[in-house]
C-alpha cells in the first residue's frame, strides 16, 4: 500500500488519531453507554447551531445526502411547494430529490460563480404564494462559494415560509444561529468541518414543526419524524446506528470544543485558505471565485493553459508526495479543487503548495496560468 | 466508563481487534486505494452468495434496513405487486416499507413460532396472478427462526415471480446459493455474521433485472439502480461512503475466508448455540422455538415465572459481569434474547451461562422455568 496521503478534499477528510482511536471499541447500540454518548452528541450539535430549546437534533445513518433527503422528504408535505435556490451541484441535488418525491418544485438558479440574490428571492416569494419551503446550500462545495445565508433567512422569515439549509460543508466552521436567523432546519454531516469520520449525518430542526410531519416521508429509513419519535422514547435508534462512527464523532466534537468551537475552527481554516491561495497564486494558478465569495472550505482552481497539463498525472504525482486533491465539478470549465478542511494546518498547506511546485517542474509546466478567455469569468 | 462487555446480541457485535484497527486510517473516497478496496469487497460478497457473473453487489450506506428498503423500492415497479411473507418483526417491516412506497401489497402471515409453509405460498401464487415479487426473511431475528428458503425459492421460481430475500442475520453463516435457488436479490449487512462494524449494507442482485429498474425508486439516496450505474462508471460512490467502515468490512471478509468461509463460520456459531442451549436449559430456561426451527444466530428465551424476575435488573447484573444481552421482541409473550454471533467462541458462551447462574443466585431466582401456560406454545 502506498503512503497514506493527507486529504485535501471536501471529505472524507484527514481526522485526528484520537478520533480514529475512538473506534477501537465495540458498542451495544441498545446499551446505556451508547445511549448516553448519542445523547451528548445530539445535545452538543443543537448548542453548536444556536438551536436552544426549540430545536432538536435527529441523526441519520448514511452520508450527508441521506440527511438532506430526510429533511426534504419529511418536512415538505405532499401538498407543499419547495423552492430550491441553486448555484451548483448540491442545490441541483436538492431539486433532484424533490423530483424523486414528486413534490411541487420551483428552482431559482444563479451561475456557479454568483451568490444568490436576496432581492430576487424576495420578489419570487412575493409572486408565488404556493411556495411553502425554501431550500438553500450554505457553502456550495461544487465551487467553494459562500451564499448569504443570513440575508436569505431574513427574506424567507419575512414571507412566513420555512427555510431548510444544507450546511454540509460549513457546519462547525462558519457561524450559524438557527434561532436568530429563524431557520426551520439545517442538515449537516460528521465528516466535514466537525472532523469526524463518514457514516452519520444529522438534521437540526424545530421540534414543533417536526412533530407536525407524521406521514409526510415517502421513505421509512429516511423518515425523520419516525426516527425522532423512536429516539425520544428510549434514546435508541430504530435501525442499527454506525456505533463506531458515532464514538468517533463524539470524540471529534470534544476536539472541536477544545479548539475554540466554531470561531477557533473557522480561524484555522481561514489561515489554511490564505496560505493555499497565496501559494497557488504565486505559481500562476487562478481561483475560480472572487475572494468575496470564497468560503474557507475548498478552492476551485482553473486548469492551467499549458499543453503539458493533465489532471490525472498531476493528481498521481501529488498523491505520491502525500497529498490527495479533488477533481473539479464545474458544469463547463475545466478545473480542480484543493480543500483546506480536516485535521490539516497552515504548514500542511505550505508543504502542499511546495509539492505542487515540484510536480509542475516534473511535468514541465512553467505556470499555473489558465487560458486567457477564462480570466474574464471571475 | 464501565468494562466493555461482550455483545451477545443480533448486532452490532463484538468484532476482532484487527477489524477495528483497520479503521485507523483515513481514506479518500475517490482515491485509487479505496476504489480497489471497495471493488474487492463487492466481488467477495458476490462469490460468497454464489452469485456468479449474473449477479452484482451494490453496497448501500446505512443500516441493513436501508438496503432492504433500497431493494424493495428499486426492484418492485410502481405497477408491480409485492407479497411479503411475515412471521416476525422484520417481515412486518418489509410490509411497512411497501406501504410507505404506496405499492400494491399482500402479506402472508405465520405465527412467530412457525416457519413459512411453501405449500400455502404455492397456492397463493396460483390464485393471485398480480403478484410480481415475493419478499421473505431468511432468519427472523425477532425470534431466531430459520425459514425454509430453498423450498420457498423453488415455489417462487416455478411460478415465474421474483424473490427478494432479507438475509440480514444469516448471510455468511448459513448457506445461500443465488444461482441454484434462482433468487433475484438478497439484502444483508456488514455487521452481522460477516463480523464487520455497522454503517454499510448491501444488495446482491441480478444485473439484468437491476438494469431494467430505472425510475422505480421513490428515493434518490436509496436508488439501487442509480447507485449501481454510478459505481460501474468509475468505481466510486455517488455520495460519501463510510470509508473506515468499509476498510473494517474488507478486513472482516478476509477473516471470514480464513475461518473457512460460510462452512467454518457456521460451524463455530452452531457450537456456540449448542453450548448456550445446553447451559440455559440446565438452569431451567426454555427457548421459545423448537430446535428444528432454531437458527444458530440468536435464541429467544421465555422469561422465568419467578416473581423475583425483572429483565432490567437481570440485564444490568449480566452487563456488570461483561455480557450485554438483548431484550425480547415477541408480540405477546415476555422474553429475552441471547445472541451467539460475532467474535465470540464456545468458551465465551460457557462463561455467559455461568454468569447467568450467578445472577440468578443474586436475584434469588431458583429456576429459569417459565410460567406453565407458556410451555404449550412451542
Amino acid at each position: 500500500m502506498a503512503q497514506v496521503p493527507l486529504l485535501l478534499t471536501p471529505g472524507p477528510l484527514t481526522t485526528s488519531e484520537a478520533v480514529k482511536r475512538a473506534m477501537l471499541r465495540d458498542w451495544g447500540s441498545r446499551d446505556g453507554d451508547f445511549i448516553a454518548l448519542n445523547r451528548e452528541v445530539r445535545d452538543r450539535l443543537v448548542r453548536l447551531a444556536g438551536g436552544g430549546e426549540s430545536h432538536v437534533c435527529v441523526p441519520m445513518q448514511g452520508s450527508g445526502t441521506f440527511a438532506v433527503e430526510a429533511m426534504l422528504g419529511t418536512l415538505v408535505p405532499p401538498d407543499g411547494k419547495l423552492l430550491v435556490l441553486a448555484n451548483g451541484a448540491y442545490g441541483e441535488r436538492m431539486a433532484k430529490i424533490a423530483r424523486y418525491h414528486r413534490r411541487p418544485l420551483a428552482v431559482l438558479r444563479d451561475p456557479e460563480d454568483r451568490a444568490h440574490d436576496p432581492a430576487r428571492l424576495d420578489q419570487l416569494l412575493g409572486t408565488d404564494a404556493a411556495i411553502t419551503h425554501v431550500a438553500v446550500v450554505h457553502c456550495e462545495t461544487t465551487t467553494g462559494l459562500l451564499n448569504p445565508l443570513e440575508a436569505i433567512a431574513e427574506v424567507v422569515a419575512r414571507h412566513g415560509r420555512a427555510l431548510l439549509v444544507d450546511a454540509m460543508s460549513s457546519f462547525g466552521a462558519l457561524p450559524l444561529d438557527l434561532l436568530r436567523s429563524r431557520i426551520t432546519a439545517v442538515a449537516a454531516s460528521a465528516n466535514k468541518c466537525l472532523e469526524g469520520v463518514p457514516g452519520i449525518a444529522f438534521v437540526i430542526v424545530e421540534r414543533e414543526r417536526l412533530l407536525a410531519c407524521a406521514g409526510n416521508s415517502p421513505s421509512l429509513a429516511l423518515d425523520l419524524h419516525d426516527q425522532f419519535l423512536a429516539m425520544e422514547k428510549n434514546g435508541q435508534y430504530r435501525f442499527t446506528p454506525p456505533t463506531h462512527v458515532l464514538a468517533a464523532f463524539h470524540r471529534a466534537l470534544l476536539e472541536h470544543e477544545a479548539e475554540g468551537g466554531v470561531a477557533g475552527r473557522g480561524r484555522r481554516y481561514r489561515e489554511n485558505l490564505r496560505v493555499l491561495l497565496e501559494g497557488m497564486r504565486g505559481l500562476g494558478f487562478q481561483p475560480f471565485l472572487p475572494e468575496a465569495l470564497q468560503a474557507p472550505i475548498i478552492v476551485t482552481f482553473h486548469e492551467p493553459a499549458s499543453p503539458r497539463w493533465a489532471f490525472e498525472s498531476f493528481y498521481a504525482r501529488l498523491r505520491a508526495r502525500g497529498f490527495a486533491i479533488y477533481p473539479g465539478k464545474l458544469t463547463r470549465l475545466p478545473s480542480f479543487r484543493i480543500g483546506c478542511i480536516g485535521r490539516v494546518y497552515p504548514d500542511d498547506l505550505r508543504r502542499a503548495v511546495e509539492a505542487v511546485r515540484e510536480v509542475m517542474a516534473e511535468m514541465g509546466i512553467a505556470s499555473g496560468r489558465p487560458r486567457k478567455h477564462v480570466e474574464t469569468t471571475s
